[in-house]
């Protein structure tokens, strides 16, 4: 059964819509983008996130600077931001160029405007049991979103998560050991993944390998939460590329209960949380 | 092999009295103990720091309130801390009597001062990748230097971590993972533990249950770091009790590679690093 993130951001972005526009706000809720460089990929998503701003009734100012910037440069286009009372959320499009200092901008950001939930406090609340972070990060919490739609159980079962990235696999990880799931963090330095692999209830793969992850690896009945994103050339057009995720999605699907297409899966369910947590900034810094 | 905690802390306690004896500062450092009620361990844990600061140098001062405090309270008594220019580190002896909110009076204490390493943005970094926290919750922090003082490779290790606190399991997760190893997380929902453990390159007990693995639980030339301290009838003396880990020790040391005994283990690691930190909290402070 497909986890339709799609579907699911749809309505969460019509519930959105319907309530900017019920609460009849003077001002706008403004989400401040700041974007490094060409990437095709970033410009891209960029474009999507303010096209679904301008749906929502959000107002997006991006800052787009050159490749070459420095890590100087990039903190100040946050402090633009920061302190810009028409822009109540910040989002960096990641990667940044390599050159630049990615910890020291994301550090920058003001925690009422960390959208993206990346400030350490967000990250050490969501950590902790008890606590609870003013934003959650985007990509992770649209994956919990999709599960729990779906009625998945978490507690107990055994969660897998490939990938301990500061944005994705980590919190993720985060996310479903507070949910009480085991969780097994595997990475580059994992040995023997595939035996590791099938034994997860739930398996979440975050590490950019295209269909890495083959039917095999899989047990019988797993929910499959692909985030992996990856360009490989078209079988059917040489001249063309698809996109993919981390798992083969034709073997996998004979196998899980549930999975998450790629795309139509978790990409989706980002740009909905994001909008989601831009309101809630808002909301939080005007009441 | 015993990983002789004992015989660690002793070598960092010296070189911390020897470090601070030739710095000869004007003032000393200072470390603020606060204790709620008259739990018996707790009366005893706090009166060994209070010794082992005095055997370095360390001035410590101890708020002592009484069982039937409220959280404004507590958080009072954290405040005095606060704002006291003798006092770099806070330390609240844990557990706080069930009616006063741990987590919000852990919140409070000022994050320069925070030795104990609780602090949100503290565990943030802790977690992420290419971020360091100030302080280093005591306990895990004294895990890793005794792993690191044996050579234990960790990076690509099948790690098992029994418990999910905010205070040990969470954050010794968290070290492990960041240093490359592959971490488990297990706690009371996790089901068939013992299989789990049996896969574990290096098994980390944080959950108070007294000798619960046991020795087939264990993987031939395994890592075993107990943290767990159980108050068990002494068989030899019923009127007696005797401290005893998380794991069987009889059973286990006949399968690890190495072993943490109990008492001996990780306590006195867990005081070391307390000093440690206290100091670092006084040079960051004064330079």
């Amino acid at each position: 059964m497909l986890l339709n993130g799609k579907e699911l951001s749809t309505k969460i972005k019509d519930d959105l819509r319907i309530h900017i526009r019920n609460k009849a706000y003077d001002n706008p809720p403004g989400l401040g983008v700041i974007i490094v460089g060409d990437r095709k990929d970033s410009l891209t998503y960029v474009k999507m996130k303010k096209r679904v701003c301008e749906q929502m009734g959000i107002i997006s100012k991006t800052i787009h600077l050159s490749e070459n910037s420095s890590t100087n440069n990039v903190i100040s286009a946050v402090d633009i931001f920061n302190t810009d009372d028409s822009i109540h959320g910040i989002l960096i499009q990641l990667p940044l160029p390599e050159h630049v200092d990615e910890e020291m901008v994301l550090t920058q950001v003001d925690i009422n405007k960390d959208v993206d939930g990346f400030h350490s406090s967000n990250i050490g609340n969501l950590a902790m049991d008890k606590r609870e972070p003013l934003f959650t990060p985007c990509t992770p919490l649209g994956c919990i979103r999709l599960l729990d739609e779906y009625k998945i159980e978490l507690q107990g079962k055994n969660a897998v998560v490939i990938g301990k990235s500061n944005i994705v696999g980590l919190p993720i990880s985060l996310m479903l050991m507070k949910r009480n799931a085991t969780v097994t963090v595997c990475h580059i330095f994992t040995e023997d993944l595939k035996s590791i692999v099938q034994k997860a209830d739930i398996l979440v793969s975050a590490c950019g390998q295209a269909q890495m992850v083959k039917g095999d690896w899989l047990k019988e009945g797993v929910v499959v939460v692909d985030i992996g994103i990856s360009h490989i050339p078209d079988p059917e057009d040489p001249d063309k590329t698809i996109i993919v995720g981390d798992v083969d999605f034709e073997e996998a699907k004979e196998k899980a209960s549930y999975i998450t297409p790629v795309p139509g899966g978790v990409g989706p369910m980002t740009i909905a949380m994001l909008m989601e947590n831009t309101i809630s900034a808002y909301e939080k810094l005007k009441f």
